[in-house]
């Protein structure tokens, strides 16, 4: 295969500095929450759209000069708390009881952000409207103090720009997701937001829609790169799926406490075992990873890395404080319908070197013929009250002990749903077949997909010598459990070697890289003013 | 972990001069035929047992002077067939009308062999009535004539046994499977034939039992032993899995006809493009692989490797006829419920490196819950008649084309299952589910299986440095379609360079390993004539 095509070395033209994540409205936004720019100044609107096989994730820019409101500052470091909580409850704020889980989910739009082209410059300067929040004040956000990432890499280009663009900076990158199957309703949506834009800068529709431009990646850019041409008549640019993955995950690792890891608590403990005794209970390493395990070179099984459990948490989510050109190289696994493995080296220069079938795809279509969940988070709500040995054949099952001459544990997945076939009824007939529970399935199936992914992911690490696995994609969704499993993975198979990293924007950073690979003052021509 | 006890190199002392695999009599007994032996005399009548997570395999050798009525020279070598079908019919052979493959399971135990242990030499020699065949004539026989194999090694104490043991040799190497779940089949199998076997020699039970070893190995060796000894009243010894594994797949491999691959045809065209253009029709490569390839250095789509297809064949059957020394250093692929793969160095030490809990439990167990099959070969036949497009998202699904750019064809799978969640049902609640045919999910999940065992194998024999792929396991059951699969994922990943290997006995390394492992003349206590 000839070298893909290479994204040159660049600055990165927006400013990051004083960035903050803003809170979680509800479950369902948590990897969606948008991001405020205190310093940042879009020159011209435009909309990222990143389709994929199964979800199409939006990223556009609405200007906001005003701070966030209740801005509490982040306590998540060095905390045992779920990845589904990151924000943390500060006295007597409203969120300070995050949603349960299984809470419904609900519409959460943002439907009164608009976007402010730079063509409109000479129209109107009324951007007060376009604030990133709706007003009830009850926006939580995420302050940072820490601004070592504010490199003047990040500002090289801020002085100019506020000298043409407007001269109010600030607002707020913002997420939504849709099903690529209902693609009528991102279409509606963007529509939309374009209309509200034009009537807030007092533009005719014609004028607001030369303004804006389009950018589209993933795999349904090509597919549906024309309807939106035709639906929206805006200009569209097709954008490489793989570069914008690389520029986004660059960029997103610029962001304050964006990168995360779950903590080292069993590693250390397996490092220095005089230190601790990694003896959890059946219930917390029931939750092993799979069979087939290179074991460290120990004799004693108690040794074994310990799975830490996300019920109760036996991690600490710990944020990457590194400056942004640590990041390189590695190797960064997108885990969508399908799942790409690609290395990236240390200049930049990426290569897809592997990937998987079985991805998100498989557990969301295996689980909704197999449980009444019809959403992606009704699968993961059930799957966190499941116990996956029910229906998993462990090693203990066949062996009734530790298989302990090759290091597997009782409690090790030897056969994923092994226990089913055994056990689908008696009489061998339709209609006799043994009933295995929903939960039950749900948390079987997420450990398979999610352990298999994370060995073949550390399988090509070992072979590219990289010690940093990003892990991205809608698949994860700020799961606990699913980010405890390809933990658990990646340090079980090596050997506590390599970490699993994660994005909180984990699912749009193909979005995100359209986005900002789109952002160049230097007179790229879809983007110089008209 | 400390190194695994390694065999010591030793002569297996099995003559298997003459050696000649038996028909099938039905495609439930494809991969469990007898091996006929007529050099070879059992010195201890003993009974091996491997059980595993989902099926219980047995292996015990009868008497039989006679030569297998009907012989037919093998002549499948270069043929197009399918694997479902190895025995070549000859003209007016009963057998020259395979039975289809969808036709009802039979039983078809083997009735009416019985053992002959030395211990009751001094008692009788009425082994006629122990012959290998049901005496209706219908077995037809594979010959073999190529007798490279018959080795000073294979013979070396077959002169002092001759003047030790009966004096007519000769007998077979049966085949048993039952499934785990249903321990007590298996219980009265053995113990019928053990009393069988009484009255056929002429001697009480008692006296049958003590001359009967049961040799148990895998997983349920541990749980089952007691069991065993309790209701069967004769010594139980236990043999470990992994070391059984290995001795039976070297055992095996000297087998006349044992081991074979899919041909090279396609790997050929590749390699010299200008042989010939591999453009297969949208049917034949709409069976291909695995997202995630690498893909071979070249800029054509058309000279990427393509899948053989079962159907119609595009490969040939083709035999191994290489030494048996030359079978080693090599990579064993064990699939069973779970998968283990071992790696097995030239001089026979062996390590348990990798596995997956994604195995055939993990497919039987699905599509338990998924299918109205209710047995393995019900599901091996729904999958023969089935379309994994209409389940899977194909690279052509999302990008409308292929991903040259990638390397990825439009008939990559870039998602199994994908399709299944974004036509769940319009109206999203239950009951208004998509309806997706049995036998579309079998074949996707077949594929999904398959493919991912074999790029997880092909990972590892990329790391060990290993060209020699063998899976074995009762997974595949000689079912073209799989092997199909696991052959295409091994020359896909490994751009042609490596092959998957495969040994019709498949299911029963580990048991054939216990049965071998135990025939040693020089004094095993356990041996030792009383």
């Amino acid at each position: 295969m000839p070298a893909p095509s290479l994204p040159s070395p660049r600055v990165i033209h927006v400013n990051t500095r004083g960035a903050v994540i803003l809170a979680e409205e509800s479950p369902e936004t948590r990897d969606s929450r948008g991001i405020y720019l205190p310093n940042y100044i879009e020159p011209v609107s435009h909309i990222a759209v990143d389709i994929g096989g199964s979800l199409a994730k939006v990223v556009y820019f609405t200007r906001s000069p005003e701070q966030p409101p209740s801005p509490s500052i982040a306590a998540t470091r060095g905390s045992s708390r779920a990845a589904s909580d990151f924000s943390t409850p500060s006295a007597g704020s409203p969120s300070s009881t995050p949603p349960p889980l299984l809470s419904p989910p609900t519409s959460s739009r943002t439907r009164n952000g608009t976007l402010t082209p730079l063509v409109l410059e000479s129209h109107t300067h009324n951007d007060n409207a376009a604030t990133h929040s709706d007003g009830d004040g009850h926006h939580e956000t995420l302050t940072y103090e820490d601004n070592s990432l504010d490199t003047d890499l990040l500002r090289s280009t801020i002085l100019e720009r506020t000298t043409t663009a407007h001269h109010i900076p600030g607002g707020s990158i913002n997420f939504e997701r849709f099903e690529t199957s209902n693609i009528s309703e991102l279409i509606t949506f963007i529509s939309e937001l374009i209309s509200r834009s034009a009537v807030t800068n007092g533009v005719s529709i014609e004028e607001m829609r030369r303004g804006v431009k389009l950018m589209a990646t993933g795999g349904g850019a090509h597919m549906f790169g024309d309807l939106f041409e035709k639906e929206l008549s805006v200009e569209v640019l097709r954008e490489d799926e793989m570069e914008c993955l690389i520029e986004g995950m660059k960029f997103m690792a610029m962001i304050p406490e964006e990168v995360y890891y779950f903590s080292d608590e069993r590693i250390s403990e397996f490092s220095h075992p005089g230190a601790g005794k990694a003896s959890l209970s059946k219930h917390l390493d029931g939750t092993s990873s799979t069979e087939g395990n290179e074991m460290p070179s120990v004799t004693s099984t108690e040794q074994v890395l310990e799975r830490p459990s996300p019920n109760p948490p036996r991690f600490t989510v710990t944020f990457e404080t590194g400056e942004p050109s640590a990041q390189l190289p590695c190797l960064l696994v997108n885990i969508g319908s399908g799942v790409s493995i690609i290395k990236v080296d240390a200049d930049g220069t990426f290569e897809r070197v592997s990937g998987t079938s079985l991805g998100g795809g498989t557990l969301w279509g295996l689980l909704s013929l197999l449980t009444p969940a019809r959403t992606f988070d009704e699968m993961l709500a059930l799957s966190e009250k499941g116990d996956h040995a029910s229906v998993d054949t462990l090693v203990g099952d066949i062996y009734g002990t530790d298989y302990t001459k090759l290091g597997l544990k009782s409690t090790t997945i030897a056969s994923s749903f092994g226990k089913v076939f055994k056990n689908r009824g008696e009489g061998k007939e339709e209609g006799k077949r043994g009933t295995f529970k929903a939960e039950d399935i749900s948390r079987s199936l997420l450990y398979a997909v999610s352990n298999n992914i994370g060995q073949i992911a550390y399988m090509n690490a070992e072979k590219y010598g990289l010690d940093r696995i990003y892990f991205g994609g809608c698949f994860i969704r700020g799961h606990a459990a699913t980010i405890t499993t390809l933990s658990y993975a990646i340090r079980f198979w090596s050997k506590g070697r390599k970490r699993a990293l994660f994005l909180r924007h984990e699912g749009f950073l193909g979005a995100i890289g359209a986005w900002i690979k789109n952002i160049d003052a230097e007179g790229s021509p879809a983007f110089t003013p008209s």
